[in-house]
């Protein structure tokens, strides 16, 4: 259920345990075997980079769909690295900000984690950090740089250093020259299946095998398909809304359909 | 009539009830069984975010043609709920303020609820706060930028939040990226049929019956359709407009017409 | 003639009355059933904003061809109302001004008429105030967004405010959505017919009845067409110019046959 | 010939004298009976605004191809008229001004003529003067918007005032919607045929009879066409640079030949 | 091996020589008889600039895909000129700058070089340095301009100089009208055959020659291929990476095989 | 022989001579009569300025391929004329400069120009000077309005004033409206045909008339044309390359191949 979920979430020694924690507030949910291809391969870099006589630099940028839960996987490979100095890189913190101060505040964090031995930067949501906006299209240049060259940037003697970073704008980076500037690439899907909301639904505690199979059946009656292609962000707090309602199965059915109608818009 | 269609909207202990309170000047008519679906949804939100296990963040988007009702619809939505701190974002107090300026008075807000345990933002004409203008297309950066942002900031442990929006502009805000960000859409609907129309005037006490029938012939012979497709706000000011005259069936109706016929362009 | 038609414009007790009698130095000629029914259009809101129980806010756009009459007749409608506060806002008096000096501007007119109970601001060449230019298209994002908002805002309790603005550009002010924001529009007709423009000159007593009758007849032969389409603010200057020659009514006939050709380009 | 032509230039009693002589420092040749029409058209409406009882401000634009004595003619206009208060506002003094230093010198040669009963201004080379630039295209939104105004501000009373603006940009100053701001247009040709020619050659005292002859001869032969289509001023220039040569008139006809052919580019 | 081919770069008497070996981290492996061409081209052009009587300025643009080790060789020649005084300028040293500081720190450089007889400029990565964004597109006009006047600058009498720069955007830099004012252009190649790159394997000591066959049968099942098409530095990326894993040759292909079906998107 | 070449150089007395003379470093060699003729244009030009009772002001264009000797010819010109206040305005001089900077000092040089009685001022470069970038397309307005404008600006009584100017982009200048403010253009020629270039090899000094002919053959075969078009200044350039391999003959051969291959792109 949630919690044991939540219980996955190793302790962390080290700088902004609180942040990182909050970016898993719903646990990870083994409800695909991609789930843990993916935390093996970030585990497969984290070690690449701790070992003292290989590359001290690696970026891995985490992609997928608004919702997937890049943030969380980010934070957990964070998190379970172990690495002593740890920081986390959001728009959140720079509201307001002028694009200069967002790149002295990116400077100033990687200026730090070359002071470390062994260092991670999860750097959320790329494409909100250089302000990128379809109209125009408008994006913050400065910012656009600062990133190009700090992922370039070899870390001085003895400092090693892991950046996650996360996007919904994959396609946006390559166009900005920035997506090939990262050295792997890790797609984070949707729940795609009937079978991984199920098993979201068993885990999520609220529901009984009953239930889920009247939501399943509703879902597909409303939307005529099996395919759900909604993020696991949406799913949760749908679980919520339904627990709100008396009739949980029906009230959870019609809000994930209209998610699943949804898509094609977002 | 009007004075108890007034008197629908409940007092509300806190903060700006003046101003929320101008917003429901003509108070909430029920011209259509819709009206009540929506305050319901409304209702359905405020409870999932006043309970202290479920998402401590949600947000509403209110969309519909301009003087459909969503200004006045959220704030009644607001002042129900009956959370301690409640605050209208309007650019009517932000008139000659820098982007920089909105962004930190946006900001503001934000931090103010974080304080209280229970918050609702209202944040009314979000294309116009976004300074949208259709040609260029031009817009404020900064201003989009802290809104995405904001929408999806967590609040502290504790501290929970439902942000109620309101715009005429959802497609820009779709294309803005700034559209999918809300859990949650309502669509607010146009007086659209002759009955709806018709009770509005009943209510508004003006009109007698025969005035009533009167006024509804001659705009079906002016405009040559069943079909109103008006926002409430102009349908309001319509029938003071008519009061003037001494035919106020026969001006209510040329005025109708014209804005029926206006439709199209706006 | 032409200072019996001056005498109609009524005395102001108020301000900027001399401002205002500029603005309607060639008088108001009634050379169309138009000119009265505008006339009256306006009278109508004028008298709903002065009653208490009414709405408080009303906005009218009076749009027509350049020279057609628009200041003057806004400037009329303003000075007859009677109302204490009447205030001109003209693109003149913002010679230099920035983007923000002119908010601040046109802010304070606002903040000035919330504080008297009855007003009328009157602004000029609206598309001249946003620095509207076809070419780019520029036009200023500020003093625009804050007229939007000015046209929207609700003035205080017991405050009651009409708005009268002029533009030669309508459809720029669509585009703008600046237009549909405006409770009522009116359109300013140019001189359309060889009898309006006889009027006109019969009214000006420049012109013998056998001069008017040449004039027409030499128009006519160089035009081919018995249309205008000129706005009585040309015709009053062409006027002047025949004056000055030999031949009053050959050089009027060729003036204002220019004018007429050169409709195409304006 | 060169000498008798400039002193066709009255004595001016007034101001910059001396620049606005500089401006006919080739006099003004009567080499095409439109130059003394033109001159005839200026005169009018200098009468016109010195009628005290006639429109206080004329606005007159005078246009035509690069060199064809547009700043010429409007010096001429503005030296005869015996107007006390003569202003020249010209690029020339206004070079590495930003948009609001130019804003503000015209502003106040504006302020500085309604101090005086009968004024003019000439305002040369208006499309330098918005820093009009066909590429992107560009141009200075301020200077623009405020001769925008200050073209349609009434002076006030007792005072008069008529403008000459010289441009080779007619149709832009139209897509700025600058050009049917003003009162009346003059077009300025260019020295179209060999008889034109002729006469100027025949002024300028450099040339023999035969000279004229052999020239035009040869200009025949090399463009194939009796059409010149060249300014005046390049055509003065030219006599000069043929002057250095022993052969004076085949010198002449290749220069002009080459501005002759050069004509498409221009 | 790796450690023998870092021995290859020789020692550097003078400035930044840490900076220029940590460019050349991987050594300079001769996978290609194309290498020591490249090498051989380099060292022309700075025995051109050593001669005393020869053209003082020379500047030599070094092209190709990312990694394919333009930074690398570029910091090889500069040390092995031997000069003086040898300074590379990188975006690294300029995060944050804004246009004017890159362009003093520029020019400082240059500025510096001409007090030294034998200098050499390196410019890594000229398009970041321009701030290149593919979309708008955007750049820095004002470090453009700086970069176009100094490539073409003579150096004071008695100094000479050499100019190294990098660039993987060559047609854009032609677009910028700023390749074709380089004296010389040197194409620097990915390892483009099996063989170029079973040499690299084999140097990397950690591959046996088993290992190296079943990681070629492998990636030419895999991309069903023989063409590689990778940059030097992917390719000792990937080795590292391999190295984590117990299936060595297994895991290289795979990474390997991304990489040329990446190509495509680079 | 390249010494007897620069000796054509006449002395100058005056200003900036030794910036004058590194613009003719390699001298002016006389490849083609079309040189001769050049000169010949320009003493022209300075002749007539020379007359007191001519034209005070004329401007030449200098326009032609890279490298094709554009600055030389214009600086040899200056040079030659013997005026007393020569100056030179070249980029080079403005690195950094902000537009105000620059259109400050250009004002300068011509404020300094209109104080002495006969003034040459070179402007080298001019799409440099304006920013010129082809891709926006962009440039500095403020620069080149100045230009506009001091091109036209009359100098005060009893000063002379020409002007040469250098550009590789006429077509530019000519959308950018300068090309044809100019009195006069001067086309400079590329080095085209093979006797063209085997003069500058035998001038060169370094060349046997064997060598010669090798060079020539290979080039042909090469190339398979005998056209040349490659600019004198990169010719200068390869035979000092070339001088540096054992293969003189040979290895030019195909450095001009290379850049005669290259014209296409430029
Ligand atoms: N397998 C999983 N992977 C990721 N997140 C999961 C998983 N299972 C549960 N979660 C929970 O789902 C939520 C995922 O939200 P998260 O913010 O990480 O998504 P996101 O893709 O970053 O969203 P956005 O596109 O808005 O940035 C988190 O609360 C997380 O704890
Ligand atoms: N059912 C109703 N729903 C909404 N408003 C109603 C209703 N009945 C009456 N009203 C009144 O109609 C008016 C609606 O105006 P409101 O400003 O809310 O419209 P709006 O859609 O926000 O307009 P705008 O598009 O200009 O922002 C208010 O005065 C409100 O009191
Ligand atoms: N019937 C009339 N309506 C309007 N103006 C009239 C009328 N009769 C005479 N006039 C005079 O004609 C002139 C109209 O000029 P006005 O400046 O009002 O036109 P406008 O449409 O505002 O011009 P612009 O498009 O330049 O702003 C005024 O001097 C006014 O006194
Ligand atoms: N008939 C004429 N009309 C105008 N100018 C004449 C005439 N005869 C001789 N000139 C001389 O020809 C020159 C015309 O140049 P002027 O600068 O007025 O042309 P312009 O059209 O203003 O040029 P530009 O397009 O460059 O502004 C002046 O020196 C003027 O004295
Ligand atoms: N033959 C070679 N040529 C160049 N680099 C080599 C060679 N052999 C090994 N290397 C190593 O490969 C790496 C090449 O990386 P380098 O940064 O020079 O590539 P780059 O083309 O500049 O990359 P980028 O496009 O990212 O700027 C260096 O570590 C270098 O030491
Ligand atoms: N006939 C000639 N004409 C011009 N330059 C010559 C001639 N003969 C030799 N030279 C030499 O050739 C070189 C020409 O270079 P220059 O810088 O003048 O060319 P440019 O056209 O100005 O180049 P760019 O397009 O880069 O500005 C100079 O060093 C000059 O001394
Ligand atoms: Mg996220
Ligand atoms: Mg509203
Ligand atoms: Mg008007
Ligand atoms: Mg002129
Ligand atoms: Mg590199
Ligand atoms: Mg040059």
């Amino acid at each position: 259920d949630f919690l044991s979920a939540l219980e996955e979430v190793k302790p962390l020694f080290g700088v902004s345990e609180e942040e990182l924690s909050k970016c898993v507030r719903g646990g990870i949910m083994h409800f695909s075997a991609l789930i843990e291809n993916i935390l093996d391969e970030g585990r497969l870099y984290v070690d690449q980079v701790r070992k003292p006589d290989s590359t001290p630099l690696l970026s891995v940028l985490l992609h997928g769909p608004r919702g997937s839960g890049k943030t969380a996987l980010a934070a957990k490979m964070a998190m379970d690295s172990g690495f002593p100095f740890i920081k986390l890189i959001s728009p959140e913190d720079m509201i307001g900000f002028s694009e200069m101060q967002k790149v002295q505040q990116l400077s100033k964090v990687f200026m730090d984690a070359y002071k470390s031995p062994l260092n991670v930067v999860v750097i959320d949501n790329i494409e909100l950090l250089v302000d990128w906006v379809p109209i125009g299209p408008r994006f913050s240049n400065s910012v656009l740089a600062a990133l190009k060259v700090l992922l370039g940037k070899q870390p001085p003697k003895g400092r090693r250093l892991i950046i996650f970073a996360t996007t919904t704008e994959r396609s946006i980076l390559q166009q900005l020259d920035l997506a090939d500037r990262f050295d792997a690439e890790i797609a984070v899907p949707n729940v795609n299946t009937h079978q991984e909301l199920s098993h979201i639904l068993r885990q999520s505690g609220a529901f009984s095998d009953q239930d889920i199979a009247r939501s399943m059946n509703e879902i597909q009656e409303i939307t005529g398909s099996a395919e759900v292609g909604v993020g696991i962000k949406k799913i949760l707090t749908g679980i919520e809304t339904a627990k709100q309602d008396d009739d949980l199965p029906g009230r959870f059915a019609r809000v994930m359909s209209q998610a699943i109608a949804a898509r094609g818009f977002a």
